[in-house]
């Protein structure tokens, strides 16, 4: 070994034999790459479970009547119960762009529930979660449920970073089946008729056909039954593991073992299927000793499809539901579990949302935001129950195409004039059928979410100075993000992925 | 010592001198007294906490924004929240006597609020719970708050079992302020003009008046200073203590230490204090070692009164407020936290009611029930969450002074025809002042409150034979305890104490 000294620095130079050389380029790429494990074991795992048509209330936590959903309620005895979570927009593949995207479904020119007829999807030039966290390190990422963000070729989760997926192409009513479970011909349901059979993939095959409701019912186990094995087959890596279930959508199907387990007939029975599903996983993590430093979450798409009556959810008093921008549709529940980082046994009331997943994975992971603009932030200091965070002031509820349906600031939420669907003041449907819907209008109203979560108080008299605020806020949104109500374009709006740009 | 053994039985005999039996004498008496101690210490200490118009959103473990509820929130946390649990009535006096009889309170005569000029009371020859655990042992007894089941001296908290009192007789705005707190004329508010000053009172004797909103301010700390003396004074006896607050009914009021405390201006303040009050009381029973055999209990008298607006509470979205028999004003939050028996943690979704409390107790204490009959079932069963136990099958939900407007078998409540109360469609006040109310009309309805827990979808067509068995039970209720809606006197209602009957 040589060692000089000049001009305040030091210089070495070691010479070894040829062999030592050697030695020691394996001892270092050895010492290099038993790091890189060792940060790549640091690395959190995701499990991202998301229910469909699940509501505000329909668990035990958030008061469930007559069903137990004792693994989610030790969840969230576990970890943090989010009581003031938004969907990103309430209704299905909207939803699901929000969560994959970090971002206002309409800003992707993603809206409402593709049909098997459609030719666009979620742009593969997005980044979804799953590409987010390749970015982290040697992620393995998988999807085992209802995707629904384009069944062609170009769209499928394998083009969005996913590398395994076991599932639905979207949702399980987009059949041949009526709701009374008659096959559909042209005179009875003339959209129904037209639907090819339900496929189930595999990547980006079709492998099988959900043909009947027994096939329904073998559902929520198959997705459990794949999580539990990429858990096991991944323990040694990191992984995203995101399972958006098909239930309790429409139509409900149990397995045998749980027929008949609840008091509340075949809604509970499936609630408690759902329960089962996230104790396995929560138990298979735990099994592999993976529990500390997995990030567990729970939600829900969008609030109850509330015209199936008792096959549909509970909002727990929060108005209307599925497919409208009232708390009912918007609101759902939302727990996360983390040890390593959540305190256990915590309420967070702050506002946050599905579309804060994103950027919140990659606060926590330590990359980059993807290039194009995005909508969530990053709520990892609600996680760490950090008094002082308060990351999401503002939220923005689209509906429909782009029709900015309210904005809310705070507890303040104000209602643009807009015609809606309404559940109100029609029969539900039983068992499985749907009841009528009907059309509503809403003008100008300010509830504030604080005492009147339920939106029945418009008190936009009292708070003209709050309106003002909120009117002023709503029109930097609409530069941003346009607004089919008053004819305003947007400038920051982005296409989807259309069948013809495919490559 | 003589020892016989006659047909396979022992006989002995002792024989001693007569100092020596006079030794043993006194040895028996303090061996048998000092049993009778740790028997008597063993018995738990009861801690019954309520707030007034208090809602069911209004604790940060039920989801309340821009306020915290820490201590409340911990105290789910180590214990029990309950998520379907109904007061006696919507209304102060009348919840009142449900908590203190375990009765229904149209079954003793009371009903509304008394107002300063009432010449009625709860019946003294009711058993409360504070009679009730004096059967059990040298219970002491104290209630620091707002009592409101008579002010004369018949009908005080002393002639009803409580061994100390501090506080107002009723509620916090019967005195002569408006509600834009202008002092009442004849011709301004003539109910108002003819009240006395508002007094407040030790045991039978008023001490001092309640002049301005800097004396409202300090009330909640005062009944709190008293719960924590008298928690130090009695730490080596049982004792039962209630803390009914003023607070937040209306007018509201906060000491400088809450004042601009919470984002929520006076009611999150207000709220904050409340919390406090708690966590001092909780703190207390820990300085003394007190804690692992204190069932603590907090909850609310009804629903909020919803046209006071931002100086009014939240229902979480549950339907109208106080004063009405739809959720919103009889669904309160409910939290016990009884370590030795509770396990932590928990959500009860099962039904339960204020009524409840009386025969709880009875049952933990090993006591017998009043004499006259009550309508109360002890929730033991749930409190140890024995998964079997399902105490309250059904609940009568009355209003006015013996209107059964509603009836509720597990999850079905059936609406009957009636007028009732309604904030909805009318501007809530701003800032303590009231806004108006309206009446409105029900027709038969009925609500599936698993699913519909805001009382918004009528599904009597779907299911008559669910209307036909609650109506049936209606009938039987009618029997025993009467219905005005219907002309029914009930057989078996008694009456309230009267100022021409007093001892």
């Amino acid at each position: 070994m040589f060692l000089s000294k000049s001009h305040g620095k030091v210089n070495f130079t070691l010479t070894f034999p040829w062999y030592l050389n050697q030695l020691i380029g394996i001892l270092v790429l050895f010492f290099f790459s038993s790091t890189l494990n060792a940060q790549e074991k640091d690395l959190p795992n995701i499990v991202l479970v998301y229910a469909d048509d699940l509501g505000y209330g329909d668990l035990g936590s958030y008061g469930a009547l007559d069903f137990e959903t004792p693994n989610l309620d030790q969840l969230a005895a576990d970890g943090m119960r989010f009581t003031n979570f938004e969907v990103a927009q309430a209704i299905c593949s909207a939803s699901r762009a929000g969560i994959m995207t970090g971002t206002y479904p309409n800003r992707l020119g993603m809206s409402g529930a593709l049909n098997p007829h459609a030719t666009i999807g979620l742009n593969p030039e997005e980044e979804t979660i799953a590409e987010l966290v390749k970015k982290a390190g040697d992620y393995k990422t998988a999807l085992f449920g209802k995707w629904h963000l384009g069944h062609l070729k170009p769209f499928l989760p394998s083009q969005q970073g996913f590398d395994e997926f076991v599932g639905l192409p979207y949702s399980n009513d987009m059949w041949k089946w009526t709701y009374d479970m008659k096959l559909a011909t042209p005179e009875t349901h003339a959209r129904k008729a037209s639907y090819p059979e339900l496929p189930l993939m595999a990547g980006d095959t079709i492998f099988s056909y959900v043909k009947d409701l027994a096939d329904q019912a073998k559902l929520t186990t198959r997705y459990t039954e794949e999580s539990i094995r990429f858990i096991n087959e991944n323990r040694n890596r990191p992984f995203l593991l995101v399972v958006p279930h098909s239930m309790p959508h429409v139509p409900l199907a149990v397995s045998e073992k749980f027929k008949g387990k609840s008091k509340q007939g075949l809604f509970g029975d499936v609630l408690m299927e759902i329960d089962w599903s996230v104790g396995e996983i929560v138990r298979t993590l735990e099994e592999n000793g993976l529990s500390d430093n997995t990030l567990v979450i729970f939600t829900s798409d969008n609030g109850p499809w509330f015209n199936f009556g008792n096959h549909s959810g509970s909002t727990g008093g929060l108005r209307e539901g599925k497919a409208t921008s009232f708390e009912g549709g918007q609101r759902v529940p939302c727990i996360m579990k983390w040890p390593a980082k959540i305190p256990p046994g915590t309420v967070m009331n702050k506002l946050a949302s599905t579309i804060d997943f994103l950027p919140t994975f990659a606060e926590i992971l330590g990359v980059s935001l993807p290039k194009n603009k995005i909508d969530g932030v990053s709520i990892l200091g609600l996680l760490v129950n950090d008094p002082k965070a308060n990351p999401r002031e503002t939220f923005n509820y689209y509906y429909q195409e782009n029709s900015l349906e309210a904005i809310r600031k705070g507890n303040w939420k104000l209602v643009f004039p807009h015609s809606h669907r309404t559940y109100e003041g029609f029969e539900p449907g039983v068992d499985g059928v749907n009841g009528p819907v009907g059309q509503a209008e809403i003008g100008l109203s300010l509830f504030d979410l604080r005492r009147d979560p339920g939106e029945r108080y418009d008190v936009k008299e009292s708070f003209p100075e709050i309106v003002k605020e909120l009117q002023d806020l709503a029109d930097e949104v609409r530069q941003d993000l346009g607004d089919d109500l008053q004819n305003v374009p947007g400038k920051n709006r982005r296409d989807p992925g259309k069948i013809n740009q495919a490559k």
